[in-house]
């Protein structure tokens, strides 16, 4: 049976990013760059005030507080119409271009006009000190013409949204988010809005795999629930393929109504593994299908929800992130102190529900008492998962472990 | 002026959770739930086998391995016609009753069909040593029938979307996404898919707040471009004050076409500060409006991207996340050691835009070379802020400072 790394690897093996796709800018929050981008403008494009002031000769300043003649005012928008000389200043607004002739911006609050009555006239500079260059952002100081200010891989956050507007980029190219259709199975299962009969229970996995591929950044299918019924089967599954990727949960494990692997190498889905050293999880079934639409991956989890999380987090979100054009894709990793004494015993890895808490600055980890893998109600209080190696060991509290964050 | 913990403690002091709405769990990820919501079924609902195999009597196989006649084949969603008695099998799926009489399961793996033709017939157990209990899960033993199982005030992950499905909850009470209008005000802007003229820049301010915004939890409104004109900012406001946050960026600073303040008089809303000790960010405003739809919040952000981003991050997002009804809505602090020598020199408070990068296990912080509050482009390396104290500094790699996560 192979190791969690090595079916990690398999996983990702085939799986590249989606083809870019041309995305209006207010649609590209969360998506990965597909191409380079360079500015076609300068930033600022324009020597500009950062303050609100009189644009000054420096040197006009130099024996300390002088008044100056205001020859005009440039508001944000509007380009200056005289050039500065000795002895004159102008009024200019936050972002307004510096006048030909002044080297430096005095912050109005520095400052008095003496004709309370005309915005122009004299103006009081009252500071002790004007150095050249003082609230001027020069031309082009934040980019050039020509630079490249964005290189394709980059995800796009509400940052480079404002880079990308600023170089008047209304579309661009982006990694597409992949598909997901998610397919619980079994003739146990009954919609949340039903009530179970004896030998039902509600289908809880379906909800939990859709809200957590949505999570990962997958936009997702609902198939609904598939019955041990081989021909229901093969029609929902032949949907599911419709999808970059299609989740199965339940149907893999070795009982008599496990209909699912035979269905999938029907309709062309080649197992690339089957059963891993994880726990809980081990009944994991992966394969691909190559497709004319691109690559398909297929996954089938174990039909309880604790697994199938476990499977889900380990495995599929990696490969959302992959198809996403994500480098970066698994989850979070630290090292962390059990906060509790904890036995641990099973034949192989485990990823134990756990809570990470911080209290005065130090992060303990916690296993929590988990009643099996189909106990989805511990699992409300876990945010990381606790990882053992196999065997039987008591862990003391205070000993580091391996500990992965859950989103 | 207000120090930046004051200035918070204003903006939060009068912002109350959205009154809850009745969602369809699928629209309810990310979402506050506003009921304590309690099981209507015991989970499991009945003793259920964990595995695929046989129950048994477990003293029938107390001297070992033994032949066991099958009475019959329990698949999921079916439920046991047959008890058990001396001697006998019970063919069982994952998941369905544990038949009467039977006190434990044999994994499927460690048995022996004697009749290939007939899934009937006779099986032989290979296993050494079968343990009461073993494989079976009990009734109830995830959650009992009238359990609480989610408090009200969990934000709402695919684990809880889980349990509210087992659970048979189509529909919960969780708290609304809050409502933000974006502005940006002044004559230099214009839209990113036109080429600036003299005195001009795109608007980049708009829709990186509408990102931000949107990553914060909020659903957001574009209201476009406002101008330095009075009764179209008027306008615009009034639309703007429909949603429970107005972000307007630009307009609050000294400059004489700094409209916003008096408009925002005009229309009732209470000016609640102006100002604070804070770089880059000094001039925000924040003010409120009691209307019958509920409170209306007003942010004025500085015009400058990064100020303005600044300004979000510290005050915007944690009222997002007070009227989604989160508790903790603050970014991410955290202590990291400075990756450089860094000399601070600044006024006010200072929360500079910064790398936090982990190599060989240690977290480290470097100050980006920002070229001041225009510099949109040095951002995008960005992923914290380093928060340094007023006065000026020459601070040691190895150093450790606080630090801001960024989203």
């Amino acid at each position: 049976m192979l190791s969690v790394d090595e079916a990690l690897q398999q996983v990702l093996a085939r799986a590249k990013a989606k083809p870019p796709t041309l995305c209006p800018l207010g649609q590209t929050l969360g998506l990965v760059l597909a191409e380079d981008i360079s500015s076609d403008v300068d930033s600022p494009p324009h020597d500009k005030s950062v303050v609100d002031g009189y644009a000054v000769i420096a040197a006009d300043l130099a024996a300390g507080p002088a008044e100056l003649e205001i020859l005009e005012e440039v508001t944000a928008g509007a380009v200056p119409t005289r050039a500065l000389a000795r002895g004159s200043a102008i009024r200019i607004m936050t972002g307004a271009p510096i006048p030909s002739g002044a080297d430096a911006v005095v912050m109005v609050e520095q400052t008095q006009s003496l004709n309370s009555r005309n915005p122009l006239g004299r103006v009081r500079i009252a500071t002790q000190r004007v150095t050249p260059g003082q609230n001027i952002m020069r031309r082009a100081a934040s980019m050039t013409r020509g630079d490249l200010v964005l290189r394709a891989g980059v995800t796009i956050r509400s940052v480079e949204i404002g880079v990308l507007a600023e170089v008047g980029r209304t579309e661009v190219r982006a990694v597409g988010r992949p598909t997901l259709a998610v397919l619980p199975t079994g003739n146990e299962l009954v919609s949340p809005g039903e009530t179970p009969a004896a030998g039902q229970i509600r289908n809880s996995n379906g909800p939990i795999l859709l809200a957590a591929a949505r999570t990962a950044g997958a936009v997702v299918v609902d198939l609904g629930i598939a019955r041990d019924d081989r021909v229901q089967l093969r029609d929902l599954i032949a949907r599911g393929l419709e999808s970059d990727i299609l989740v199965i949960s339940g149907g893999v494990s070795a009982g008599v109504l496990d209909l699912v692997p035979g269905v999938l190498a029907e309709l062309g889905v080649r197992q690339i593994f089957h059963k891993i050293q994880l726990k809980p999880g081990k009944p994991l079934w992966f394969g691909s299908l190559a497709s004319a639409a691109g690559e398909r991956f297929v996954f089938g989890l174990p039909g309880n929800p604790v697994s199938s999380l476990v499977c889900f987090e380990l495995f599929v979100r990696p490969l959302i992130g992959r198809l996403a054009g994500c480098d970066n894709t698994a989850l979070e990793e630290l090292a962390a102190p059990l906060a509790i004494d904890y036995t641990h015993r099973g034949d192989r890895p485990t990823y134990h529900p756990a809570r990470l808490s911080t209290i005065d600055n130090r992060t303990l980890i916690e296993p929590l008492r988990w009643r099996g893998s189909g106990d989805l109600r511990t699992l409300v209080e876990a945010n990381a998962l606790a990882c053992f190696p196999p065997g039987e060991r008591a862990f003391r509290a205070g000993e580091t472990i391996r500990v992965l964050r859950l989103p």
